[in-house]
């Protein structure tokens, strides 16, 4: 007989999910009601003005797919792409990779623009392709990569997608509510994001957002889309306000609870106040980190604060490092993936894992279990250094 | 400002939803863990147990999709249908036309086998339709109609498609641990469900099931499915058993938990004693409805337990009676659906949502309203008629 499961208590500090606050945990957990009923109805009202403050939007298409992030990335790709349709891809880790199957999986052709791992989307090669290319159906990209801890400069390239005539589709999972996003303000014109990482809500959310133009490429679609759950015109009927509402699919309602909740708690303290709060303690972070001698894997400029990635030093066991942090200190943080896997770790600072004492309890299981493997560090320093930084900014 | 959501107290007897048990919102608020931490991955497995147990099947591919009950219904077909390739559609309600839809999208042929709402699904039409094609590539059919209340044999239909070598593909949304279903002595080839029906589990993950043989079709596509969020073969490597974990995408950690003490709690009754107990309030409830001189929609050979379909009687305002239900009992019970609106009510008996304290509920509920309405109906005799009904099951 299987029993029931009970969680061991961690500290989430990896590339997501983060620490979800007790406040979201709760409301989870309140009675179920059916998804049509007057009081759920009011909910999904309120989610979507939540989303849309938080994303900095008026868009009347915002709202969470019941499903992963990776499903908000194919409702994106799904609705826009038609067989044929060229779109660049810009690839910079792990996550553009995805983009472009998913393009080609709608027939599209991916034009790649291929930057290395651990750095922005050239905005300049971004501009050459357009030059090159007549009819480019869409520019899609990654604001902040997950895989490397790299922030893509969101602003310019949606301004490019408008000055050359095409739409602008943008990942930005790990970027909302830990870096400014303007949709509006920058002309994003299709964008999904995850609930997992600064939102501080569990996974298996996407909220999503669709501009005017993208909403007008959907509806002059020569071809159906192959999805039958994530048309956008049929998910609009259900979530779309003011009209009577048809019925498409039963809502995860317990899950929706959180995200309400944990967008309550955003706006409690406000969409600019929580980037700065990311970059506040990412400050701290990274000068505990400098401190105990390790170096930051990204460059200062488009570094992202709410994923540090950090080069692991020469000699050290990187497996054996990680499962001393989680047995020792029911801590995780993040390998790294891909090109960089066993070279550098994923420490995230997200949504309710970014505050001071994630800052100083990492630091110090970090530091402890780096002196255990015989590394060069002094134990003490980093917590120090991360003290002194936070003393300063008080000043 | 938006403020914390706090629902209202509901007890959940329509369509699903289902009252979702304590214990199940309990495990719900239980802290987030990393979608890759060994513990996780430790309850990954006793899912994927548990959902083999209460789909009676050995299935390697046993797992729950990270989406809702449609996304099942599209993992399915996504898979299995290539451009060109004829299906076989059975639509007797609302959720074979759907089918139909997810057939059309992924290229397929849908031919159709129709039969009135209300009533089954023809074997005959169907052999009929086997015997005049070739080359049938799969046979699609609802097992448990949750839009009309009526259950198709689906022992019958699946044991046909073995017969003419082609795949069965069956929803058991509604039907999963209602009523008896048997993947593997049945030789169902793909199947997928939902959690917020007799599962009492929150809306928002679809347990599925494929057989070696579909399987094998997955494997020799001609085409790369349209979906990489569904891609069998990507969400194998995630959820696959023994060999190394390949990240797909981050799991709704929260929700698994819930799902994962629904199942403990399915197996700590017994797959076969849920199936009773379905059939035994069914009878209940009933000989009460009856007893106030309402009628079933469906005949009796092939009505669900789990989903009352009743006619709702000439003179009643429809909404006006399932609003009094709800402002006034906090009760929800469904509307009819599509060919049915306005004409039946559909009351679920479905998981938590079958006692004995649900069936005298709605009862008494919707007894005084159809007074109140003025209909031609004696206050106390449905109740007594139940509670006689009980007596005798005892006796």
């Amino acid at each position: 007989m299987i029993k029931s499961f009970h969680p061991p208590l961690r500290t989430l500090m990896g590339p997501g999910p983060s620490d979800v606050h007790p406040r979201v945990l709760a409301a989870m957990a309140r009675p179920t009601i059916g998804h049509l009923d007057p009081a759920f109805i009011g909910m999904m009202d309120e989610i979507k003005q939540l989303l849309q403050y938080a994303l900095r939007t008026e868009n009347a298409l915002t709202l969470p797919v019941s499903a992963p992030g990776s499903a908000g990335m194919e409702a994106c790709f799904v609705n826009l792409v038609e067989p044929g349709d060229k779109v660049i891809v810009c690839q910079n880790g792990v996550f553009g990779g995805r983009m472009k199957e998913n393009v080609e999986r709608f027939g599209g052709v991916a034009l790649m623009v291929e930057d290395p791992w651990g750095e922005a989307v050239s905005v300049d090669k971004v501009r050459a392709l357009l030059e090159q290319h007549d009819n480019i159906k869409a520019l899609a990209f990654v604001h902040a990569e997950t895989s490397t801890g790299v922030q893509s400069n969101a602003k310019a390239l949606c301004a490019l997608a408008r000055d050359y005539g095409c739409l602008s589709i943008v990942d930005a999972v790990t970027s909302l509510a830990g870096i400014e996003l303007e949709v509006d303000a920058w002309g994003v014109d299709a964008l999904y994001s995850g609930t997992q990482k600064c939102l501080s809500a569990p996974p298996g959310i996407s909220p999503v957002t669709f501009s005017e133009r993208a909403l007008e490429a959907v509806r002059n679609r020569k071809t159906r889309s192959p999805s039958w759950f994530l048309d956008k015109n049929l998910v609009m009927g259900y979530w779309g306000g003011g009209q009577k509402r048809a019925y498409h699919h039963t809502a995860p309602v317990n899950a929706l609870y959180g995200l309400h909740e944990s967008l309550v708690m955003l706006q409690e303290e406000g969409i600019e106040a929580s980037w700065q709060r990311h970059m506040h303690h990412h400050t701290a972070l990274r000068s505990g980190l400098e401190a105990m001698g390790l170096e930051m894997a990204v460059a200062a400029d488009v570094r992202l604060p709410q994923l540090n990635s950090v080069m692991i030093p020469d000699g050290v066991d990187d497996a054996a490092l990680r499962g001393r942090l989680l047995s020792d200190y029911s801590l995780e943080i993040g390998a790294g993936l891909g090109a960089l896997a066993g070279k550098v770790w994923r420490i995230g600072l997200m949504g309710s894992s970014c505050s001071r004492r994630h800052v100083m309890l990492c630091l110090d299981a970090l530091e402890n279990a780096l002196v255990e493997q015989g590394a060069d560090v002094t134990a003490g320093r980093a917590a120090a250094a991360a003290a002194a930084c936070y003393a300063e900014s008080v000043a």
